[in-house]
C-alpha cells in the first residue's frame, strides 16, 4: 500500500481536486493514476510535479510520442516497474505501436550494455568528443 | 588509460581491421572511436557488439536519430561519461538541435525524478495497468 | 522465498541466536525482520552486517532519526523495494511524521533530476568545489 | 565542457538574468554555479528547475542542513561526481562538520550494501510493512 | 503481465521456433524461460539476444558457474527481481552450493558499499592504477 | 582532491596505523591505498570497512581471484572509476589475465543489457524459479 495511502478525489482538499482538474482536462481522460493519488498529501509536491510534468511533456522541439519513449526508457533502463507500466499504457496512448516498442527495447539494451563495457574497459574519451 | 589499451587499425590482426573497415563505410567516416579500439583486444566481442549496434540503430520503426536521443537519455542516466559525450556527437551528426537536446535532457530529468517518487511512496500498480 | 530460505529463532545455531538476542535487545523488540532471517544462513555475513549496522546507525554526530531518514533517501533513490518498506518503518518509530517523510521525498526526487541534468550537460566541476 | 557552453551573467537575456539573481539573493552569494550556467541555454528549464529546488530545499519539516545531506547522500549513492563536489560545499555552508559528513557516508554506504543483500537474497517484505 | 505477452512454442513462426529449439538443445532442457517467450514477438531481437549470451556464457578462459555467478551478482547489484530469480537457478544448475551463494553476495553487498564511499569521498585514483 | 584529505602513515594516530598495518601485512605490500587514506579520518569506518573486506575476500567456498573478478564485475555495473582501476590491478595481482578481463567484461555488458529487456518487457518470473 502506498505509504501515506491514495487520495481519492471526492476526500481531496481543494488545492488537490485543482490539481486533478487539471491532469483530466490536459490528457482528455476522466482517470487520474495512482501516482497522483500518492503524491496528494503533500500538495505542494503534487503540483509542482505535475506542472513540472506538464511543461516537459508538451509538444515542442520534440513530439510527445518521442518523449513518452524516452521516458519509457529511462524507467526500464532503472528498472521502475510502476513507471514502466504506466508509461508504457501513456506512449501507447500516443501512439506507439508494438514494433516501436520492441525497437525502443533494444536501444536501452544496448546502451544499458556499452555503458557498462565502456567503464569497465576504462575508455577514454576521444578529443574530438571534447569540444 | 584504457586497460587493454587502444589498438590502432595499423596493429590490428584481420578479423578486427574488417570489423574497422564496416564500422567506417556504415557511418560514412574514416574515424574509429576510442570505444572499439578498447574492445578490439576482444575481436570476438568487438564483432558481436558491432554486429548488435548496427542492428538496432538502423532504420526500422523508430527512426535514427530518434533512437540516437535515446542512447543519449540512458546513457545521461546511468551517468556514463563517455558515453554521454560520444552520443551526444552522434545524436547531432543525426540531426539533433540543441532545443531537442534540452527537451530530451528535461525529461530524462523528470524520469529520473518521479521513478524515485514512485518507489519511495510505495505506489502500487494501477489495475488498469496490469492488462 | 528468499533463496536460502528464512531461519526462524527456534530453529538457529547458537550463534544466529546471540544475533538475533542482540536485535532485540538494541532494538527493544521481540521481533526479527525477514532480512536477518534470510541472511542467518550466513552467520558469518549475518553478524558482521548485524555489528556494522549498529555501529553505523548508533546516535553520534548525526542523530537516529536523520540516519533513518538517509538510509531510506538512499533505499528509495536504489529503488529497494524490501528496504523502502522495512526503512519507512524504522523511520517512522523514531519519529518521522508524514510531513518529514514527504520533504525526503520531495528532496530525493530533486537529487535524482539535477543529478542527471549535470551529467547529461556534461557540466564540468567549478573550480572552487575542486579544494 | 558542457555541451551548450556556461552562459555568463553579462550573456544572458533578461529570463536567464532574473534567475541568476533570484539565486544569488536567494543563496546570499555572488557567486553562480556551472550547473544554472549550463542549463540557461533552456531558459524554460532553468527557471523550473531553479523554482523546485528553491522550493524543496527551504526550511520545512525537515531542516535545511539535513536537506543538504540527504542530497548529498544520494549523489553519493548515483556517484555523480559534481553533484558530490557541489552538493559538499552546500553541506558545509549549511553546518556540516567533518564527523557529521562521515557517518553520512557510513551511512549510505550501508544502505547500498544491505539494498543489495536484500534483492540478491530475494527476500519478502515482512507481513508488518506491508500496511 | 509481459507486454507484448508470452509467445508460446506452439504459437511460433518458424524463425522463433528455431532459437526456441537451439536454446533447448544448447541448455539441455525441454523448458523455455518468461524471457525469451517476452523476446519471441521480436524475432530480430531474440535471435540477436539469443546468439550473444550463447557466445558469451560458453566455456572459455573463465568457467560456466563462475560466468554465471557473475551474472547473479551483476543482477543483485541492478535489483532485477526476474534476472535473480533465473540467473539463481542457472547458477546451481551449473554448481553452485549454498555456501558459494553466500560469499557471492557477500562480495556484492561490500562492492555496492566501498564503491559509494569511494565516490562520496571524492577519492582520486592512485598514480600506479592509472598505467 | 579527497573530501577530507589523504592521511599519510607518518601523520595517522596509532589506531590508523594499526589498520594500516594490518592492510599491509594481509596483503604482503608496503602500499596503503588512496581509498584506506580518505577513510582513516574517520577511524571507526577504517577498521571495520577493512575488517570487513578482509573477512569477505578471504580464500572460502569461492576463490580470491574470482572474488576479484565479482568485485571488478560490481564496479564496472556501478560505473564506479576508482573501483573499477583498483580492482583491475587487485584482480590482475590474483591473477586474471587479459582474456578473463574480457570475458568477464562481457558477461557484465550482457548481464546488464537483459537486466533491462526483462524490466522493460515486464516479464513476471517464471514459476519455477519461485520456489
Amino acid at each position: 500500500m502506498a505509504t501515506l495511502g491514495l487520495m481519492e478525489y471526492a476526500d481531496a482538499p481543494p488545492e488537490v481536486k485543482a490539481v486533478y482538474d487539471d491532469i483530466m482536462a490536459t490528457r482528455g481522460t476522466d482517470y487520474i493514476n495512482n501516482f497522483w493519488k500518492a503524491l496528494a498529501h503533500d500538495p505542494a509536491t503534487l503540483r509542482r510535479t505535475w506542472e513540472s510534468i506538464k511543461q516537459v511533456m508538451a509538444p515542442g522541439a520534440v513530439d510527445p510520442l518521442t518523449k513518452e519513449m524516452v521516458y519509457l526508457a529511462v524507467s526500464a533502463s532503472n528498472q521502475c516497474g510502476y513507471c514502466i507500466a504506466s508509461h508504457t499504457a501513456a506512449a501507447r496512448k500516443a501512439g506507439m505501436t508494438d514494433a516501436q516498442f520492441a525497437e525502443l527495447m533494444a536501444v536501452v539494451g544496448m546502451a544499458n550494455e556499452t555503458n557498462r563495457l565502456v567503464s569497465g574497459y576504462q575508455v577514454e574519451i576521444d578529443e574530438r568528443f571534447l569540444t
